[in-house]
């Protein structure tokens, strides 16, 4: 099952995806180039891990360590598939970081790692964009880096549990204006699903529709107003957004 | 005016405080003896200041920087005046931090210092609890240190911007089981609420109810299960609550 998020003519709609239309709560067809795509989930928080593929902490010459480096990014940064991604003004090095995002679908605190993945509603595509020179001083939490109004691209669905057997063999692929520019397999995790949900529910109760963002693997490359921005996620879909200059957003 | 949020009989409300009584949306009257107190706003976003009073940056051995550091607080942290703060099991540095907390009233992006008050719906008391064992490692966001439930006790109630002519001059005391620990004046900001709002919503968008810690002066001294803190700001109010050992919380 695929549950979505749109707005049509105006107004805000949950439902289902059914091959290439989305059926509303009253059973409503609507067609993809119909709808504007909204986030979908509204989640109360948007948790992330600052590594969790061993070639990226290389890439950026980090160390990993033995626990999950999490970071929260507001839900003012949500933005849904083929919504415009606003390149800040006072930015030069802005770069995607695809990533796996599961959602949470029961409430929860202190779940241990057997019981965690009844804990998932399902999955979907995050791209967890990141300001670079936000992140002058590692002293400094990313919240602008990362926390931008537009900065969490999410969607364009979310896959149910069901559909996804195991979500530790997914491959991860994102283009830029077509071309492959990252591509990884969650194989390739440092913490594994259970393991990070154990790790926040120890100290935080998650909610329905909560948001972790699993890490992203190697490949990241500065994007640039113009940009297509493509991640695709086997078994769930493609998020697409482009990246437009600031004053340049359409609006939701 | 004095907004709060409480339950009563099993049911949520929300009020206003008139002298030593609650009046519900039906204008039914409480007593605050037979209520129990919610977090006065339900916000989308907990944004808090790392330092924001000198003094404070001091006693830590850290400098103070141009612009504010920011990190997030997740909303699950939020409990009521009269809550009971959980002492985790794992930790044995935990310190209350007094805040003064503004409380947004008004959508806003690239909000100018000038324009910035106007955005102030008014103003509430909260404990930013820290748990300094987990920042063993100052790359790491203050995720879990700051996160655990009942670390953001909020309230009692939020007072109105119109009651409050100078929020840069309010006395903050804190009283570890009845001995002041703390003792401060907003007068001593670093960053004022203007140039916050403003460097905040230069990135995101401020949401009505959305909070901002605002930092806390000096004096921060640990606490341990039974130990009861009071929180005092100029022309809000008292905010008390208890630290309880793990297991051992009333359950709202």
């Amino acid at each position: 099952m695929r549950r979505a998020r749109f707005s049509a003519s105006g107004k805000s709609h949950s439902g289902l995806v059914e091959g290439d239309v989305l059926l509303d709560e009253r059973g409503r067809m609507h067609r993809f180039a119909d709808v504007e795509w909204l986030p979908p989930v509204a989640p109360t928080k948007i948790v992330g891990l600052v590594l969790n593929y061993r070639e990226h902490a290389d890439e950026l010459g980090l160390r990993t360590e033995e626990n999950p480096i999490l970071f929260i990014k507001p839900n003012s940064s949500l933005i849904g598939h083929l919504g415009d991604i606003v390149y800040p003004a006072t930015a030069t090095h802005v770069h995607y970081e695809a990533e796996l995002a599961v959602v949470i679908g029961k409430k929860g605190r202190r779940i241990g790692k057997k019981q965690a993945m009844k804990h998932v509603a399902g999955y979907t595509i995050a791209n967890d964009m990141t300001a670079r020179d936000f992140i002058t001083n590692t002293f400094r939490p990313p919240v602008k880096a990362k926390g931008f109004d537009t900065f969490c691209p999410l969607g364009p669905w979310v896959t149910s549990a069901d559909e996804i057997p195991d979500p530790h063999s997914l491959e991860l692929t994102t283009r830029l204006n077509g071309n492959v520019v990252q591509h990884g397999n969650t194989s390739m995790f440092i913490h594994s699903i259970p393991e990070i949900i154990e790790f926040i529910s120890e100290f935080m109760t998650l909610m329905p529709d909560d948001l972790i963002l699993t890490g992203t693997p190697k490949g990241i490359t500065p994007v640039h107003p113009g940009d297509k921005i493509d991640i695709s996620i086997e078994g769930i879909g493609t998020l697409s957004n482009r990246v437009v200059a600031d004053g340049q957003r359409k609006q939701n």
